[in-house]
């Protein structure tokens, strides 16, 4: 089973015009996680803009975050098809060894028997331990809580849910009623109060500050929600402020390119980059939680 | 042109296995707005389940609110085409006459030319000046800032738009830089802090607490940023719990049944109703800001 | 139950730049139908454009239909909510009277339970028989067909269904293995010969060429496959010119226009209109069949 | 340019339940193109199943092809970003060579700009003749013929369009009055004769029967549109029914596998499986075209 509490999921920082990969402000990224205390990192997600590399820049990316951190990790893997997975997969395993937590494997079919054996075929062809993650918006893929919960229920290799299909605290507790495996939260935040307050065992997302994710999370255990609630009302108008369709990647990386994490936040296209529009409103939310 | 300020988005309660209207009920939720203070309100609108009310329910509702209140009043109209709309309108014109502060109508086309037509067609046959709403998961028609500019540009019976295609305060930016009438946010609430920072001349939702709202504009105009943000915080939360996907009209009904203002929550099928599992972190949420 | 055989689903024919309703026309349309044979008419259908028009508008479209011929006539019910679509079968009862063989309501949910109480609301209301009609492209709603069958096989008063989720001959395979009544093909006769092999019991749509439906039907009847794929052969390259996405609306009625039944073939805004790139081949599909 | 007329686009025929690459009915399929006398041959496409290959079987594919046939190639690429897409493109120059006509890569972004600098990456980093497919349905992304005009007017790499936005005759119509490269309809051949009027250099698709496409696609050139039209004609049934929605990928391996062309006509999941109540219809349709 997944840990419990804060993953991480990183960002890939670019420099120049041709979108190179900076894996200098990679390593210093993921170093500030693991100061920051986060439980783990998740690598090669959605917002790790995972679709937008080579097998050759991941794999990059993979040693970059495994020699710089000694955190466990989530490798995503972004194909919906199980050939393409387990090639994703077999690369996780080369670089990150016995660093790998779990694979993050996408929902990629509505029909739970066709998911479950997609599941069972990638975990029989590399071992390897899955966190399913369930984000329509992405894979385009709807499959309701009760159907994900039949798919995944005889599944001992999955040891984590990744719950962002809105209403995702409804689904968070309906996964954790039925299934033994720990239950995260993502899509920036917005809703970890109460996916929290409906059994999940944390977060696993790209939240410019995972400062405010584990103050949230550790509040809510140790104080219940009037605990939690206090830790993150600070940081809930940023985390509206950057979960903004179409261009959160965006907001995302210019805060932590704010936060002097990265030298530039650009975002690989055709992902949008941020409206100027927004600028100044950022620096007051920033000014806000530092 | 509409009155800058918070037009409370007014919920249709319903009473019994048949959901009937209950006018009583609509009649102490408008009164309640009324001593609230917002600007205006906004009836048949989407949270007023306008959709699902046959014409003489909607005639009903009207006549409801225009006799408890002496508030300005925005009546939205449910089609997409011409005819239809005019019928709409005229509806609102006879019941609610002068207090008419402007008919919503949908965008219904992405194309400017097309979109322009329709407004044109619907105000040459009724005379009333038009809010116009871009709402795309409701009406199922992407339009892009630039071409809602192209559209409004040059119509002066257009009194105000109602900005909810996300990210809407990159909407609320071009459309205030390009139009001469005030924008509104929507949606809850949910990105009211960045369609202020961007522009906006307030809020037209239906969020619970409309106080929250209130002070939250007047926050803005009196000390920026700052009181904006101190005056909303407390809401933020509620504010992300009521705006699920699929679920925020049973939400929000359930919240304002809990305030007292109505004695039952029902909302017309097809739309959801509240899940079990989100009860006592609703009752954690209202608790947390009464 | 709905008698099997071609149901024609009737346009609505607009004159000048009002687009105002051209009754004589529509008589004369209808006439020319129920010369070619059809079993039934289908009014204020998708193709009839019934969401664009006023209350007024549907009454007169039903009155000049009802004094025109002596055919059984389907009406379409526009709305997804229970109040409004009973309000529009009053109306069509009121007008129609026993010349109503059934009222066309959609599907608005997805889950079988939500569907049921809504036939059964507008049923236990109306008394009147309902077609049911499955059209995820207009209503937005997706079910599947098994969750269709079981919403569906309590319901006595259910006469007929009409199927336009592709792919429609599965839908129409299932849809008759389980239910008592008939099913018909719709979406133009894309798929009329594989529906009628699943077990069609024929086909409700507004092709411009009805008598082609009907000898595509009475050849499947008489003759199986091979008959009705001789009546069908003809037509298809205008059926499959007919049934383009977006502008198959503005095709037909151009095409009724042509086979001298309307003056003119405008749509109401704000549905495409025909592109001027397809005159020329729109002469030739219609040389080829006349 | 790509040379106008028929490119077949290839299956992937599998074998057993892990359904492996079963490159010995590769060969044969290709080689039944080649006979057959199609201009060239697509590879790695939609309906090659490329997004369910690994990157070893792609090769596979590739080598397979190219020591099969001498025909000229064009070969898809799955990805939405350049960096992955230039992965794609050197493995289809590396394995293919000059045999290479053209790469196929998708349209990316509605926004013209941002698809051209995509498309000029592309080139920039490889050299390669890219053919531009407008699939909405595969891509998640649409854009307007305008737009694509826009993107597409001064790159002299670009050497054909794809078109499969329906309506596509008219998208063929805009693009063909303003692009010098051939545009090739696709979709399985649904509106090839539509397509072809609006000026489509042929057919680029992978309906079971190629010989079909090219007897149209001749018979236009020839003796236009009477001719194509008898010469399309008896295949036009089976065109609607190998097209229909979710199922056609397996309607189409199962019509191979009848022809003898496969011993399995499996598709890899998640796609769906041949209904069981079509076999009787597919067997009907195959009889009347053998």
């Amino acid at each position: 089973m997944l840990t419990p509490g804060v993953w991480g999921v990183v960002a890939t920082p670019f420099t120049g015009s041709t979108f190179d990969l900076d894996e200098q402000s990679l390593a210093r990224l993921v170093e500030h996680y693991e100061r920051l205390g986060v439980t783990g990192l998740t690598v090669l997600g959605v917002f790790g803009e995972a679709a937008q590399l080579s097998t050759e820049e991941r794999r990059a990316v993979l040693e970059t975050v495994v020699d710089a951190v000694e955190l466990p990790l989530v490798v995503g893997a972004t194909s919906l098809g199980a050939a393409p997975v387990v090639e994703e997969v077999r690369l996780a395993q080369q670089v990150a060894g016995d660093r790998l937590a779990g694979v993050m494997v996408q929902v990629n079919s509505p029909n739970p028997h066709v998911l479950a054996g997609h599941l069972r075929a990638v975990h029989e062809a590399t071992g390897a331990g899955l966190v399913v993650q369930d984000y329509p918006l992405v894979s385009g893929v709807s499959i309701s809580a009760d159907a994900l919960v039949t798919a995944l229920r005889d599944l001992p290799f999955v040891v984590a849910v990744k719950a962002e299909a809105p209403p995702t605290p409804v689904a968070v507790a309906t996964l954790t009623a039925a299934l033994d495996v720990p239950i995260f939260g993502g899509l920036g935040g917005l809703g970890l109060l109460d996916e929290l307050a409906c059994g999940a065992a944390g977060a696993m997302t790209g939240f410019s500050f995972p400062e405010g994710l584990i103050a949230c999370v550790e509040g809510w255990r140790n104080g219940g929600y009037q605990a939690a609630r206090d830790a993150w009302l600070p940081y809930l108008p940023l985390v509206n402020f950057e979960q903004q369709a179409k261009i959160a990647l965006a907001i995302r990386k210019e805060c932590l390119r704010r936060r002097g994490l990265f030298p530039e936040s650009s975002v690989r296209p055709p992902a949008a980059s941020l409206p100027e529009s927004l600028h100044e409103q950022l620096e007051r939310h920033l000014a806000a939680v530092r």
